[in-house]
This record gives structure tokens, sequence and C-alpha cells, in this order.
């Protein structure tokens, strides 16, 4: 089995293509969200959760909650970093951050903080936080 | 069983919100498809083929081949009217038109045509077109 | 002038339909915010605040906060009823509710609170409240 | 100026997200138009019309017409190819291919094309394709 990294983070270039932006002239608020998860996508998958493992075995990551803050309008033709964190695990559920940055990284679009339940599809039953994220990332472990 | 309309059309209010919007300051190309969506599911029921039968059999309609002409732009604010119509029936394909217009139906800011083959979901086969269809509505069948 | 309604909430009904969902067979996260953002711009306009308006003035309500509580998931077919409310006012700032519920209004599958900024498009620049509100609604104001 | 590259294509990977997907377990009809976006402004941009300049001028490519054939369902988690092509010149309008495959390019799921006119936002009116192009590319300049 692949060795996960030390830090359970990633940086993802996103682009803003017209469909993501609004008669406003910037970027549509709903449209970060799509951003979102395509950083916490590719976070699972940097974290050795792939999208096709999921769609397989049909336990995946669902949304419990999502707070997001809008700083600063990002605009046409920028190409966004999101920068997504692993922020803490508990027994079922395990949090995420999210930057959303200008290409330089140096504003700071929108912050975005995500609670996540994994779910066996067929029974809408929670399980428990993937064992090998809780051995490889024990200081994220909270017990309560 | 209810007995079908006399003419297999619908026309259906879609109002333009900021999310169908892009920062040209008009809807977004992409947009009109998620309208003619929801005129394609509205017309379906009104024919007596709901989304919940659709998801409960696994039968279910699915687009082939979209074509759209866009002719002027729609704005944010506006109810566009949406008129879907059958047009035609085959042995598994079948034939939707749909007319993006403003509120008082005497601009067309769009007109699409799709072609609808019917399938089950579980193996991907077609079916054959719904018999309630080719009985109600003789003169759209097609024999080639 | 029109009169405001004696409460500041509307319930609107939104069709689910096959772009809502995704792969896991149910109403996709970030969908449900496009619900809140119909049942937003319904609110306000029932509130003497039209998405026209917004166009042609200029001066839009903007998003600053998300918070979004995922309850239980909805499904293809069903017609979700969205429950809006104008919860307080401050200065430039005020805040609304949303629940989405199924048709019966007996369950609730998500609950969302925003944020909103009154916001002049050209400058950036931040407004003070509509005073039509603050008048019809002097309860809510919030003095801190 | 930059020279343009000999062949006016460019293959772009877009992943396949939850969000492009639909309760049928596949990629949604809609959700391949927002991709062929994708390549379409990736390719603009390798030909030397960035969204930027697009934005910053206010002269850009509006789609004037799309057909898209869907040939076989794409499903969450693969890394989709997109084609895309520059593939005739008139006058005012322009012409484009995308073809959307699987990772290894050996499938071909759907088929699009689209009729671009360039156009001043500020009037609507049409401009003349870029001169760059015609230049670039002589043998795709249609004469009638």
């Amino acid at each position: 089995m692949a060795t996960l990294p030390a830090e359970p983070e990633l940086t993802v270039a996103v682009p803003v293509y017209y469909f993501d932006t609004d008669a406003g002239g910037v970027v549509h608020n709903v449209a970060y969200l799509r951003m979102v998860e395509i950083a916490r996508s590719e976070l699972a998958a940097h974290l050795g959760w792939s999208l096709q493992e999921m769609h397989e075995s049909g336990v995946v990551p669902v949304v419990a909650r999502t707070e997001i803050d809008y700083l600063k309008p990002a605009r046409l033709g920028e190409t966004l970093q999101l920068k997504a964190r692993l922020q803490a695990l508990e027994k079922v559920r395990f949090f995420l951050e999210f930057d959303v940055m200008d290409a330089a990284q140096a504003t700071v679009y929108a912050r975005c903080r995500q609670t996540m339940v994994t779910v066996k599809l067929a029974t809408g039953r929670p399980q428990p936080v993937r064992t090998a994220w809780k051995e490889a990332y024990p200081h994220l472990v909270q017990t309560r």
C-alpha cells in the first residue's frame, strides 16, 4: 500500500471560466463550491481515496456541513489556487479546510470549512473514518 | 390510466436567476440546457411519464443528441417561457423541440431539438418508445 | 409604493430534476445552493426588491457567508419546499434563513443561513440595508 | 507577438467529479457542455486569445449554435480527454469541433460542433474573425 504524504494537504490550480461567473461580473458564489469539490476530490485521491474507489466500493464521503466566507471577488480568466487541508478526524466525521486564493497565493478570496461523514450508500449508514488516515495523522484525531 | 392531452406540448415559465447568467451580462449558453431539461421533465410528466416513475423503474429517456441555436440573449430577471413539444416517434427514438421565449412569447431567444432514446439503466439497452404515446399520437409515428 | 408583507418570509416549491442529482443517487450538495438562490431571489422580490431592479440599479445583495447543514438526502422527482425568511437586519448586513423540506413540509433535508451585504457593483462598496425593510420589520433590526 | 501553433487544436484532460454526474450513475448531458467550454477556452488561449483579453476588450466569442451527439456514457472518476479543433473560418463566424474521449483516447463518448460569432459585448454587433487566425490558418478560410 502506498505511503500517505507527510502533510495531509494539497494545492490545486482551478481556472475561472465563463460558466463560473455571473452578470455581476465576478465568480458566482455557488461556483466556489464546485471548485471546493474539485480540491476535495483531488485531496482525497492524494490521500489514497480515489473517486473510482468511492464509486466501486459504495463507501463515500458525504458533506454534512459547509461554511464558506466570501472575502473578495475573483474574476474571469484568473487561475485560482485552492489549498485543501485535512484538519481533524473524529470517529465518523472528518473536517476539511479550503482557501481559495489568487494565482500568486497572495489574496484569499474565500475560505471554506466542511464537515464530512463517511457513508455506505446502500444503507445510508455512517462508517468509521479511514484507519489509514488515523494512523498517518494521529495528531489530527480528536477524542471527546 | 389517465388520458393523455390532445396536443403533446407544454409551455413552462422559467425565471432567470444570477446563477443562469455570466460575466457577459446575459444568460450563459449552458444554462439554457438546464432550462430545456426543466421543460423536458415537465412535458414528460404531462404526458404521463414522471421523474419518479423513471427513477423507480430504471427505464429512462436519455439524450442522444442536442442541437441548439442561440438567436438573441436573454437577461437576468426575465421570466422565460419554454415551449416543449413532442415532435416525432420512431421505434426506439423520439424527438423533442423547444422554443425559449421572452415572457410575452414574442421573441425566440433559442431553439432546441433533442433526440431521445429510452434506455434501461441496468443494461444500457434501448427500449421501445412508450406504447401509450404511439397510440395517443399516431400522426407523430415515423415509419422508415 | 407597495406595502411589504407582514411576515418577511416565503415558501417556494422547487422540483428536483436530474441535473440536481449525482451518481450517489441523491441531490448533490451544491444543487441545494442553487435552490437557496431561487428562494432568496423570490423572497427579495416578495419584499419589493426584484432581480430587474438589482440589475438596472447596480445595487445588489451579495452573499458574504453561507452555512448549510445537510440533514437527510432529497431525491429525484420530489418537489422540495424552500422556506426562506429574513431573520435580522444590521447597518449594512442582513441575515437569511432557509429550510429545504419535502413536499409535505414534514422533513427538513437541509438548513441554510446566509449573511448578505448590499453592494454597489461599480465600486464594490457596501450600502446601507434598505430603509423600507427597517421600517417594515423594526423588530429584526440589530443594534450593537 | 507570439507565433500561433502549426495545428489549431489542443487536447485537454478533464476529470469527472460528482457534480458532473447524475442519479443515472453517469455524466449528465449538460456537464459535457461545461467540459466543452473548458476545452474551448483553453484552445482559444492556445491560439492567442485569452479569457483575460476577452474580459478586458469586451470583444468575445459567443456560441451561436451547438450540436452534440452522445455516443457512450462516461463515469465518475475517469479523466476525460477533450480534443478541441478550430475547423473553419468565415467572415464573422468560426467553427469548432470537440471529441470527448476516455483517458486512453480509445473511445469517443461525445462529439460536439459549435458555431461561434465574435461579438462586441457593448453593442452586440458581430466582429470580423481574428486576422491572426486567418493568416495562420488560410486553408480553414471558407469563401462563399
